[in-house]
């Protein structure tokens, strides 16, 4: 099959763009006068807006299994009587489904990659695979009450696995949070993502308590404690990062790590304040967007959470220019942190791209990304593709039945 | 034509339910046994969600026109510099035509009926008319800086013209707030609101300046000062009541008007506070849910802000609990407001519902209505009908495309 032809695109300002795609998956070409050549696949976009596609920055996709389960529960009943006895029962065949499912929607919403921490992460590798997603994967890591020494066989295992698959997945190391893994295997997993160049997936600063706890264990605040212990790097990503201080925010700035802030749940679970951009930005730090699960979200829609975003900045920071739009959509699509893996739309990258639309009622008056963040929803996303792979097309997924029927089927014989 | 009988619905427990249409437009039979007769217009659900549509219950819904037009900029700039030069050259047409865009959007989003205040109302009226939605519409009054008697002249021909409209537009009073209108207005309207029986809407407590000037300007709070120019009544619709303190809210309730929690917009205006909702409740105040206008919100979408609605109520109280599924699904649909004129589904009723795609992939697992409020968006609204009559089904509005480019054409007009 020859390489996809984007012919009669526009770029959100208005401008004429085409783009074909290299045989490799990357953009070939792109620019106002692409045009196909006879025989080539080509998709008319008629106007349709090229922009790139989001990025979620923090998942536990196959949680889908276990959306709307929870009732009205606060937190750790949720955890202690729903989800964690039914995780120790799930199989491969359970995260494969759930993580389809979740696929399902994040394409739906125009995200082409995301960051996942879940169980049984090679099937959870396969389901993005199959999906023609990109995903950076990492196994769960906590060793409190466990057997220490075969979690870090475990880990090294997992890397392994998921270092083999290849394609569009990349492995990721996921220790926990500081609250669930001991100093000693957070060195641990601090040297094997140095020794292996992967990156580090960690839980840290969503909730009072656990600051409180990290100060009176270790006498450091978070960040200074991961970054005594050499977690702290480039490498990372820190998800939520709700209670740092501005002396954390300069140390994670000055440490080039990435922190991934995740409104929906962090309001959900009522973890009591909101992510500090303003200051994050002013420290430089380098900041995404993400979902976190199902499990606490309830949805994995990230053009749905950039409003949400932009919308707690304001209010959190009871300022109407807290966050700009530009600003917004930069950190939704990756843009303002390297790690997360965007892709820009440039040739010689990965040709994943989004065509929005421009006929949605959202999106026919004013600026178009104002609008894109402020007014849009997914109904306006009609196109996305990934590595020169059309993953949906007029906002269809021929296999979405299929993966519902099979993700509730899972779901049923989990008991949920 | 013969009216429409659905068949092969289900109930949000599961159970199979069917629903016949009377010719007037209400709801001639429910229930498990109802099946079409022979040349009857059928539609079969088959396995859809039967639920009662959401209501809107503060809009300025022309304001559409004024879609990401604001780009970054504070309140009060945004208004003198963007908005108001440009509604004072607003005419009827573009009233019109930015009415029939929000209606296209709400009806997407599974909504029967809004609550609005724009000029030009009876454009407005005329456009609810046309898309077939529910609305009750006021002229806003506001008379500082103006000739009050002509103010006055002009709000008794609206709703005369309004009352006039008959079908599915109800007629209101519109008093834009107590920072906008003088006291002796205030009074004229409280009087020809109980004269015509007609309902008030009025902006309340949106920013604490507004309840600082009302203290300093009337020696009251706001709800006592509305309350002691009898504007306080079972007819009164307060949109926002976000810095209403405890005993405010208790006079609300044994006044038994209805708030309207507009968290969208307060967020994006960063008014600094969520509407107390657990108070209000604690209360006994009848609330209800709205988008505000498209310039501070920026869609229309309430299934949206349902969402919005209970993460930034559980966020405010620092409480997890802070809302039950149950409470945030009735207050959308207006069943805790019984002005707001929602229309139960049962006998007799107008036959307003909505079918849920139960293949959605956010609805496919778990309870359907915690998936409702924090799951789903309106990519699972299949099929919306109202007095009888579909306003849309598959998702597909026919209507849309002719509408979005005469909409944009008027906002060109206006240079938006």
């Amino acid at each position: 099959m020859s390489a996809l032809v984007v012919i009669g695109a526009r770029t959100p300002d208005g401008a004429t763009v085409g783009l074909r795609c290299a045989p490799d998956g990357t953009i070939g070409d792109l620019g106002p006068d692409v045009s196909a050549a006879p025989g080539e696949e080509t998709l008319d976009a008629g106007g349709q807006v090229l922009v790139p596609p989001l990025v979620n920055g923090h998942t536990h996709a196959a949680m889908t299994l276990f959306r709307g389960s929870g009732g009205d529960l606060p937190l750790m009943p949720w955890l202690e009587d729903r989800i964690w006895p039914v995780e120790a029962r799930l199989d491969d065949e359970d995260v494969y489904w759930g993580t389809r499912l979740a696929c399902l929607e994040m394409i739906r919403s125009g995200t082409a990659r995301f960051w996942d921490m879940y169980w049984h992460p090679e099937a959870t590798a396969r389901a993005v695979a199959d999906a023609g997603m990109r995903a950076s994967i990492g196994a769960p890591f906590f060793d409190k009450g466990r057997d220490v020494a075969a979690m870090r066989t475990e880990a090294v295992e997992h890397l392994d696995a998921l270092s083999a698959v290849g394609g569009l997945v990349d492995p990721a190391l996921a220790p926990h949070s500081i609250y669930m893994v001991s100093e000693g295997s957070l060195r641990f997993i601090a040297e094997l993502s140095a020794e292996r160049e992967a990156p580090v997936q960690i839980h840290l600063s969503e909730t009072k308590p656990e600051v409180d706890d990290c100060i009176g264990e270790h006498g450091l605040r978070p960040a200074a404690y991961l970054d005594e212990l050499g977690l702290l790097t480039e490498r990372t990503v820190l998800a939520h990062g709700v209670w740092l201080d501005d002396e954390e925010l300069d140390l994670i700035a000055a440490r080039r790590a990435t922190i991934v802030s995740n409104p929906a749940a962090n309001m959900k679970l009522a973890v009591g304040k909101i992510f500090d951009y303003p200051s994050a930005r002013a420290a430089g730090v380098r900041v995404g967007l993400g979902t976190d699960g199902a499990g606490s979200n309830d949805s994995l829609d990230l053009l749905a959470d950039l409003k949400l975003f932009a919308l707690a900045q304001r209010h959190a920071a009871s300022d109407a220019t807290a966050i700009s739009v530009d600003d917004a959509w930069a950190i939704a699509t990756g843009a303002k942190a390297p790690l997360l893996g965007a892709t820009p739309l440039e040739v010689g990258a990965s040709a994943d791209f989004v065509l929005l639309d421009p006929n949605a009622p959202e999106l026919a008056i004013g600026d178009l990304l104002a609008d894109l963040v402020y007014a849009a929803d997914r109904t306006a996303v009609d196109t996305v593709v990934v590595a020169g792979r059309v993953l949906m097309r007029g906002g269809e997924q021929p296999e979405r039945d299929e993966v519902v029927a099979k993700a509730r089927e899972r779901a049923k014989r989990l008991g949920l």
